[in-house]
């Protein structure tokens, strides 16, 4: 038997006496599908500086290309998130049937409310009428291209706020928040669903409209069924328990999407995973425990989590570092897939804290290797898909695109 | 003329150029009441060590006098918060006469749940159901107490959380937590309030129950109206925006209460408004704009807010810290009444960043002496009550209580 | 008497009774010298966006005829910090001759070590040999341009620094960082100083080598009298007490200069004072205590302090948000000069927490304004330079430069 | 072959291919020595309550015994820090006789500085000089008391500091601390060290005089050679890099010791290990990185570090909770052990961020319980000490000491 065969076979072993099943943990995995962002393909950095990279995608056709080489290698990646206009395109029936060639779809439509000059003091929350007309429009626009391509999510990130106090009415702009989101409700169709997130700051610095879970959640609490939370894992004050707020809003149904990214400090943008993997970990194991809620809509809401990646790569290769990211979130869902439930519920009830710690933290001790290699033979992708990706000559291709593509 | 009456002429004469009328910021400075707590004349400390001084109240009838000397001091002090148990007495007629015969009156009931050994791993969301009932039945008798004092608040903080992932079900805890609050709710008179705490961290370090605004909103929402949510000033992650928060919940007539106290690190429960002064003058500025709201229910939650002061003085002098604590609240109040709220729309308006921001921070940079003088003359109160109290030989007599009087 | 001089001679009645003599406060007022920067007249922002305005300069000539506009209308803005290579010229004579007929000169020379492509993984830390080379030449530059304008301080920001662990041999750019600023320093003249900058994070986002005050601390103290430590206020974690670094650079006769800045969240480069107006205030407690300490070469130290701002304007109008800048600093600065040291000293030694805290605090609440136009008329610029710049033609004169001009 | 038998054998057969050699890293494991403090096995808790538990040590022999326990289980703790006068006893040799009979050793000293009334406002930088000599006179004591029970380490952690601005004298507490330490340095033997702690706040909340690491470090700087840095892992400001702390420290040949523990949010004393484990294996990994440096000092430093445990257990079992911490860096360091150090500075050269990050990464998601079943088989100590523990009746017997032993 080959190294990774034996490997396997001692791996189920022990799950098998960890009591867990390896053919439901596959199935499980199998059915993981992350979706990668186009503009993460594009050059992007810090105020300081973007490091113009050569290769990187010239025009949201070459994003699609950039991340079907994600799926490709993965297999979990078949859709990949647009923004407008950064992706606008004058055929959207073009890009969908290109999308289809490279054996991708088009994924969540992201409006773009913070980079016209008008937006200065806000979108969707300017005190000037005509500034949050037109914001409003641009998010009807997006509806509208979410029809037109046949994207079910809509996730929205509002820069707005102020930078001092007394700069702004906050009530004020709250009320114009709920406003231009109501509006954009009303003219989704009954499949579709807005994801609002939030952020602790910036680009405001002194107040943001939507600043934390409670506000996003309120929102969509006003708005109706339709309209849930976007959590990005990179959106809070320091110590903040993100997966406290998941478990919460998986609670009250309002759990729509993730935005992952990893940070250290504000919001980072970094290769998911890379920064405290254990909360990673943590939040899908928040997930997989209310995937098994008593509650019929609670379970619903954790299986229709869109999971999405978000970073913004200063210095990273592009492609590299989205793979990274995949491969990491993968791995800390299939970790967590291997939590015996059934320990941790028994020794939460016996309010045995250190083995129920010790329960839920056995499973993330695991190697998951071995699991992986066997699940994505099955999946008919390569053991290692970074290897893969940079022995193939994918990479030493896009070099002809040249410097000065896509940024943001 | 004296330079006070001098002083004041010139402030008077400020002001007016300034659109300000001072009577009416007189009227609504007479208005102001800030409750202080029976528990803030004790002893408290950090974990590390309780410095037992001279002198602290051995009881609740013996916290009642010295609270009693900050409002004949202030004379914005009428009434006191008791916890129970630490101030139950075996006939509250007895403390309700002894505190009119001070001046004072009971304020606000706060039930405590976190003192007793079975708490250890939560009260009313502890897993163990005998628990949760012996929790519940302490607020309900709380409720009890307050009925029969006349107090219309009950002051909710709770301590429970856990230490560690996976050592509790998020999600069950908070579906007990609401089982017990509703049980409460039921039982409130019909002009009783609930004021739902939160708190960011401790003593639970890994999640707490109630751990941000958005969590005691929503407990508060899915109560019903006599439930709003209560501020602490010290309870937030570092660089959270706490007047965005006041802003949000008066918008949303939520805001209950506040339990003033200031911060530098985590909840370090110091002197109101010794540490960034400017923010407590924000949160004024918050509540002023929000009193003046076009929508009634705006108005009348923000001119029903309990100013309930909760610090811990582990080093000073118990009742110069309070004194101190109260005169800093009435200082920044003082300061919020002095600004152009015309002035401040109108650069608002036109989106004037720098005149907006300055519109309300020369209000900031008044000196209020003088017209705290003339207030406190109006009012039969020293014109420095700090230096009365220190004058006078309360301070001395009280010593004669001796060392070890009541802490927590 | 007009109001102002009714004013005036009230709150000298006022200070001299706090034992404070207006003499010697108006002395070093006049004494206070603040250096803004050329970068901060241009356009700048977010990562997300900078918006360009109209009017801003597009060069360093202009640079300084704006610089020079907030000097007259101040008074205490002499000197113009540059950026090179953003503000290279060819002749620096001319330079020199520009500014000295708009009656400021060259200050500190700020050299730039991120923004070239050779530089995405570190300048004089790059593991690469010759990439440092090239960065410590550019730091000799440097101070052959100082020399050449005949600048005193060179400060030294470095964004170097990894984004993941592991991505850098950590200790080894230590040694690399101590190597090039040895060779910096055994370039400067016996007058000239290198002020060492910190940054907790940004836009290194795992590791910056220099994080701390300590790292520039330690790295100055190697090097020699010459090297000093340069606090930006922006520069550090949440919750760090800056003033507290302060004292104890300025007791190791270390502390350079400041950049002058405000922010809520990370390195937000507000307008200086705009948040938490107290802290600069306690800066400069701590500043004037050590002014008056007993060790000569503490006094000269604080003497020697450069006063440097260091904001980003986003969304302000930059020469009005520049003017509010150095006002903010000439109040906070006026307001520690009104501190009776002699009691605060009583206090401590009596440990009186409250009357100490009091005796700083006091000085804090006294409004300024009569000082101040007192002063400025007695310095020959307006009482208001806010309104008189508002008023002059001057802004509207830029406009002519149109959109687009020196950004970063 | 048994199943662990097999899985070690698949697990070497994997780290020979990694090109690591486990016959060095269990030489390496076996001479892992982690010190558990006397204080961690009695009660503590938090301001709010400390919660009696049944069977905790009432006095220092018992406290040994159940660290005795630790060590007989997992044998890496063969010493015990004690606290004075936590652990005063009237012969220390009986103490010492005890310990050696239970097959332990006494560690670290530790002087205690915080409970006495005299120190409300601070201890070695009391303004009261009588205070001062008090403190100063109980370090000599501590002094005394390592050399009659043969311990080289003093671990000084000062609760010294102030709540407010202006309470106190911050340069002068800085000199006196300078004095007391010096004192101190002066008693030493040649043998012994000082090991100086820091925090970043509590019980101080306003300033803290060792507020961190560069404070210490400059300490230890100006005492000598014996004198170094202790690293409490909960004693900083969110987000900090410790690692980069411990990696600049070991270049400056003057981190001295670790006090292991791990938070969340403040200095929360928690399970080491349990919150965010990859920063305890990021900390191993620049140690070991310094362990193989070329400079011998560098080298020795590292290998003299001295790991201590220092935890509250508020709501854990004492003893479970110390067996998890110490397996938790047991755990740590083999996975840092399995690090290709080659590699990593082969990627770092040639930087290749993400094959660098990688191959760090790489090592913490090995699963090492085969290696580790493997070493306590070697070492004779039971292969689940956790298990071993639970099953044995130690914990049954100690419950007849009753509630309210120890505690602090």
């Amino acid at each position: 038997m080959s190294y990774n065969d034996r490997a396997y076979a001692l791996f189920e072993e022990r799950q098998n006496e960890r009591g867990i099943r390896l053919d439901e943990v596959k199935a499980k995995l199998k059915a993981l599908k992350v979706e990668t962002p186009s503009w993460g393909y594009g050059d992007s950095g810090t105020r300081f500086k973007v490091f113009k990279q050569a290769g990187v995608p010239r025009n949201a056709f070459e994003k699609f290309e950039d991340a079907a080489q994600v799926h490709k290698l993965t297999g979990i990646c078949p859709s990949v998130a647009i923004h407008i206009p950064w992706d606008k395109v004058d055929d959207y029936s073009k890009l969908q049937q290109h999308a289809a060639e490279l054996g991708v779809s088009i994924g969540a439509v992201n409006p773009n409310l913070f980079q016209e000059d008008e937006y200065i003091f806000g979108s969707v929350t300017n005190s000037d009428p005509a500034i949050r007309r037109k914001a409003t429009d641009h998010l009807l626009e997006c509806v509208d291209i979410a029809k037109t391509v046949g994207s079910r999510d809509l996730s929205l990130w509002f820069a707005d706020g102020s930078n001092y106090p007394g700069q702004v009415d906050i009530r004020k702009r709250k009320a114009w928040m709920l406003e231009a989101l109501t509006e954009m409700y009303r003219a989704l169709d009954p499949n579709m669903r807005m994801l609002i997130e939030y952020k602790f700051f910036e680009p405001a610095f002194y107040h943001t409209d939507l600043a934390d879970w409670g506000m996003s959640f309120n929102m969509a609490n006003k708005l109706g069924p339709q309209a849930q939370v976007l959590v990005d894992t990179g959106h809070h004050a320091q110590g903040t328990n993100v997966e406290h707020i998941v478990a919460y809003l998986l609670d009250e149904q309002k759990l729509g999407g993730f935005h992952f990214n990893s940070r250290k400090y504000a919001d980072d943008d970094l290769i998911v995973g890379a920064h405290n993997p254990y909360e990673l970990f943590l939040i899908f194991y928040q997930i997989l425990d209310a995937a098994a809620d008593a509650d019929a809509g609670v379970r619903a809401t954790a299986d229709q989590i869109a999971y999405m990646i978000d970073q913004s790569h200063a210095i990273e290769l592009k492609i590299p570092a989205m793979l990274r990211s995949v491969l990491n979130v993968q791995t800390q869902y299939a970790k967590a897939l291997l939590i015996n439930f059934d320990e941790v519920r028994d020794a939460q009830e016996k309010q045995d804290v250190l083995a129920a710690e010790q329960a839920v933290r056995e499973a993330y001790e695991q190697d998951v290797t071995p699991l992986l290699l066997a699940l994505r033979e099955e999946m008919g992708v390569p053991a290692d898909p970074m290897k893969a990706y940079l022995q193939s000559d994918y990479g030493s291709g896009i070099l002809a695109r040249g410097k000065g593509g896509a940024s943001w």
